[in-house]
């Protein structure tokens, strides 16, 4: 295992001061200057030297005739050419000097016999040059932390901590949007396409080392080096978890998965061992893997499965204590001393039983201070699950009803959701019992983009939010076993 | 059953001319306030009569010292009054004429015996001046159609095409925002509370015979009327889809949902099994009962469980096929003829196989018009699904590669997507087989946006339109089986 990324295959691959380019011209329909397009815009701060056989300039840079015409050898070749000519291409840029490379082309190994010939002299071309290639037929890296984005689609949102290494390019390039919509955003992404030389091993052990990332994300359809991806994880586990959601266990799926990377995806329950014993988590749906690393990117994990969840409704309420045992979760009565303490803050219609439905609270910001609090304290729970609704229309109409001006009315409302947000945050940060919560509002509200923009877990929904609980006990369990056995290997040496 | 909703005991609730309100003052953190207010905002038509002992004017509405003092008998009271007055004050509704009521005060059933007591003895009261009583420990009635909202929150986004009946009222109140938010919106809500007189059972009666909803939604804790549940749903199912989610299969959910509305829930099976006698179909989260809600209510079931799949991204084609036989779909084998027409639109790096990933199409206009086209053609599907990507971003910058101004950029851009979502809806409309969309992108982007607004299907995410597709050939095998045993029973006559 590598100890900093630097030492890493893939360091220059996602951080490059220089970019020789391949496919990019002045025609805007043509895939190459699409994606040339997303690097420029993300303000990438290195050189990028465009290579073209009749341009001088491309998207405004100037460009070579050919990689030989480069004034140095670039960290990086990206590769977006016709799939006759990639080959060749490899072949100048190995004569330059260039030690990495991103193929975006396709046409090989997932088109049949012909291209699998192909894609060995691919490889065979960048071992004889030392070459660490990414791909064929990916959509390459969004590293925002490094402003690179050589993907498809243009980059939003923020650089996250979710470090992703994916089977299928729009699993990376597609979540852009998905992700800024949950609060949430990638360390890198890399679409490892079909892994030629760079496979998702490398992947792992680079996020292993990545300061920026908390938490592996993986969109699995085939694990090609079975035994180093169990040992690469076990490696990992003790300190960062990790999330896997494979597809393949179906025939359908299965089918659907060859004739996308040219891999054969093995059955469900081979799979389903090799990640138990790796220690990774598995997600079933791409929404569930960003559920559960927007937990465990953010949330230590619980020190036993006693939950306690806190709602001022009976039906998200419900509906959340109904899905624990699915989790795996308990729900513990409150201790006497709790009881008391909540006495206070609690009105006669509410329900002490667990799920504590407070149906209204006396003054409204001790829902997101002391009751909390209160619960995080009880001696029987490990974690506290919390609804929130705070629709911001309610705060505005209510302070409406007193009278206030339309200008008092938006300058008091955001000083309420922030001082609501900042007692959340000061709970969240104050106490090691972890904490999510669930919401049907979105990032609409300004409440709920606080909190997420805090980097506090707001699911959407109350099994999303149960079962995200679920998989941070998971994780601690997991990484218990990793570690007992590293520990007995140890002491039989 | 009735013929038209004006025979229904709900139809003055939902639709009346006339509020007699109770427990609304100018003190604007009383949560009968708040209710009212909510009813001023959407704009109801009909005439409102605070009932008030000291004020002259609530909101700015003439009040009245008391429900004798009124005009006339309204249409409809709506109580949210402490527990101890709430008898007293149905008793002097009754003397009044008035033959509806809402009643939201809580502490009934739900606190324990002395509630049940309190609570028998309003039923009583009710009956003996023969008032329909939804409630109590209710949220109200929802009727955007009727510019109706008694709930708690502010209504937001359109009347729409689901009638929902809820044990939970946040279900109704808090579902506003997250509708919106997925182009959807109730027919009518109704929260039902307690129960005590009218219950669950009615308000499929009234959705049965409502215009506006096209298919009905419960929450379900508990039902109290089994016999009539199942017969009802029966004589509605030919006509109109049921979809259930119901908590309190497990342990925790059954304390839950006793605390909040007082009755038990019983055993996971006794309730699935009622709603396959029904005709009823279970969803698992109320994320899913609304996916399958969206679907229901906006197309006819297929004929058959077969399905394409139309794809320009691999993992998403792969997620979405993986996840077919969880929901008993089938996916066939294009016929010859089908791959034939397709050929001059599809590359070569395209998979023709089920999913068809098509990579990219030469003529991005294809997509949305010829190839779906094509597909839903094919003889072997009865169904098809396709992925949305058609990010506006995308749209935008190949515009600026093009050297468009700003100002023809945003006119083309909405040109492009006017002509993709017209595509669409023409195919949507054109063929009589069932066509649902997914994509990771949300109504932030104006292409899903205008699409949703055409009532067209557009789920969040692969495995969730898999398995709402299922929920709607689930919904024609229901059907034929509910008409086959009435055909039988006739026939036995």
């Amino acid at each position: 295992m590598i100890k900093t990324i630097q030492e890493s295959r893939l360091f220059k691959i996602a951080n490059p001061e220089s970019i020789a380019y391949f496919g990019a011209s002045n025609n805007f329909s043509a895939m190459g200057t699409h994606m040339l397009q997303s690097i420029q815009a993300l303000g990438f701060e290195g050189k990028i030297y465009p290579v073209h056989p009749k341009e001088d300039t491309v998207l405004n840079l100037q460009a070579y005739r050919s990689v030989s015409d480069l004034p140095c050898a670039p960290d990086l070749a990206i590769i977006v050419l016709p799939t006759r000519i990639v080959i060749e291409t490899i072949e100048a840029c190995g004569e330059k000097g260039i030690k990495h490379a991103i193929v975006v082309s396709a046409g090989f190994k997932e088109v049949g016999p012909e291209g699998i010939a192909l894609e060995k002299e691919l490889l065979d071309t960048a071992k004889k040059y030392k070459i660490s290639l990414i791909g064929p037929n990916c959509i390459g890296v969004a590293n925002p932390h490094h402003q690179l984005n050589s993907t498809f689609l243009p980059f939003e949102g923020k650089p996250g901590f979710i470090g992703m290494a994916s089977q299928s390019g729009s699993f990376i390039t597609q979540m852009f949007n998905y992700l800024k919509t949950r609060g949430l955003g990638f360390s890198t992404g890399f679409s490892v396409g079909n892994e030629a030389n760079v496979d998702i091993v490398d992947c792992m052990e680079y996020f292993g080392a990545c300061p920026n990332t908390k938490v592996i994300a993986l969109y699995v359809e085939s694990i090609r080096r079975g035994k180093a991806f169990i040992e690469t994880a076990r490696a990992i586990i003790p300190h960062k978890p990790i999330v896997a959601f494979y597809v393949g266990g179906s025939e359908a799926g299965r089918r659907a998965s060859f004739s996308h990377t040219g891999s054969l995806a093995g059955p469900d329950k081979l799979y389903e061992g090799v990640f138990r014993q790796s220690g990774v988590i598995r997600a079933y749906t791409i929404e569930q893997m960003f559920d559960f690393c927007c937990v465990l990117g953010t949330s230590s994990p619980p020190t036993g499965n006693r939950i306690v969840i806190q709602t001022h409704s009976g039906g998200p309420g419900a509906a959340a204590a109904d899905c624990c045992s699915q989790a795996n979760l308990e729900l513990p009565s409150l201790s006497e001393e709790t009881l008391e303490k909540l006495s206070p803050f609690i009105p006669h219609t509410a329900s002490s039983a667990n799920p504590i439905d407070l149906t209204y609270t006396k003054n409204p910001l001790d829902y997101f201070s002391k009751i909390p609090a209160i619960l995080l304290d009880d001696a029987n729970t490990d974690s506290l699950l919390v609804y929130f609704l705070a629709s911001d229309s309610l705060i505005k109409r209510a302070l409406e009803g007193m009278g206030m001006s339309a200008n008092d009315i938006e300058e008091n409302t955001d000083k309420i959701i922030d001082q609501q947000c900042h007692s959340i945050e000061e709970l969240f940060k104050a106490n090691g019992k972890p904490f999510i919560s669930f919401s049907f509002l979105t990032r609409e509200s300004s409440f709920i983009k606080k909190l997420m923009d805090k980097d506090i877990p707001v699911l959407p929904g109350p099994e999303r939010a149960v079962k995200a609980m679920g998989a941070l006990v998971r994780y601690k369990q997991l990484k218990d076993k990793v570690l007992a056995s590293q520990k007995n290997q140890v002491s039989k040496i």
